[in-house]
């Protein structure tokens, strides 16, 4: 039996996810916890290496309990006993040895978060990137359209990505915007390092004016990170859900 | 001439908005600012004294500029500059000598939020307070009724608290929920210390079957502190607006 984890974090005191020598990361602290909880070492696999700064609601990891002295059902609140504030296990679930946390993985749901006005709210500085620029939202959202679909989203990959193919599906790309906070949330069957963090840098580079909705294909077709916007800083962005 | 600044901040990492010796707050670190800014020592006064852990989106404060080299409307960009990200000026504003911010106040309006659910959001972790039972939102509304109006707030003062009348006026105590935030706004012509927090406390032992909507006018009657119910952790409360 594998016991399915879904995990939320405020990611601004964590080096990301994967654990790392000599770096606090949320795996290594949810493995800590789990060594508490069962007096042995425990290994878990996590469905998105989410960067340093980035904020889940939704991830999901999975680990083979070395005992099953704990029912599945409440194993989440005997977790979160052993684990810091800023990390909550939300539910575990009961899965199958067959079933796989990354390659089961239909898709992945992110949302990037900006705050535009002309002063930010402090409230919400771990959690938004601030653009003080006045951003159009109707070319941002003409912008987003073209991204939906298969394409081949190289120009949109950080040039030491390492994924063995860079075509991609978007299933969708919405934004809104509620107070002075614009929200992206986009889903597709899995993002290269850093893509929604450029492909936000480069809808708000539309937003000011400084690029045409229209650029947006041949950006794509491209396939040069040159041509594409800056990648938006890490804070701003949260790892919604894992679909499977 | 004085400047009134509209003030926002996450306080979670101050003692409050007061001067202190040997404690940071708010006071003390918005006067550092002003100090680089003007170059000499400016001394500002604030419309409320918010606790340890307290937030607010708009404090205000008032100070005397030193010197008119930056225009007014410009002051709040120029101070920010000298301001850690967790403090913001969202706008400044000039008002005569004659004005002052502590009795010149009309009212102020607070926001008391708890968060409901089986398992706390660790993004909401620092702004909220976390209430695992199941809270009963119609005895809450209903409970909420009977603080409104004038009364003697004596029940609802901590026992070192220093106002020369517990008397006070509360116009509104709202009650909304969404997700799993339930957030009490309340607006009144001034707080006894920790009122605000005394009240919420009280309204949660309602929401969880503990004390009777109908209990609430004999607590206030009783003008005992022993009577009403916990003071509630400061993180969930957020100054919102002082009305002039």
């Amino acid at each position: 039996m594998r016991a399915l984890l879904t995990v939320s974090y405020d990611g601004t005191d964590y080096c990301g996810w994967q654990r790392q020598d000599g770096q606090i990361t949320v795996q290594q602290t949810i493995e800590e916890a789990l060594e508490r909880l069962y007096g042995q070492k425990v290994a878990i696999l996590g469905a998105s290496r989410t960067d340093s700064g980035v904020h889940a609601l939704g991830q999901r990891a999975t680990f083979t309990p070395p005992h099953p002295g704990i029912p599945v059902k409440n194993l989440h609140f005997a977790i979160n006993t052993h684990l810091p504030n800023n990390i909550r296990i939300l539910r575990a679930e009961a899965k199958p040895d067959t079933f796989h946390v990354i390659s089961d993985a239909k898709g992945k749901t992110y949302a990037y978060k900006i705050q535009n006005g002309t002063v930010y709210d402090p409230v919400l500085f771990r959690y938004t990137h601030f653009v003080p620029e006045k951003l159009d939202l109707d070319s941002i959202h003409e912008a987003a359209n073209h991204f939906i679909g298969e394409h081949d989203f190289k120009a949109f990959c950080a040039v030491h990505g390492s994924a063995t193919t860079s075509m991609r599906t978007i299933y969708s790309l919405d934004i809104s915007k509620e107070n002075d906070v614009i929200t992206y949330e986009i889903c597709g069957n899995g993002f290269l390092y850093n893509m929604v963090r450029i492909i936000a840098g480069t809808l708000a580079e539309v937003g000011m004016g400084k690029r045409e909705p229209s650029e947006i294909p041949a950006i794509i077709e491209s396939r040069s990170r040159n041509n594409a916007g800056i990648t938006l800083p890490s804070k701003g962005l949260t790892l919604i859900n894992i679909e499977y």
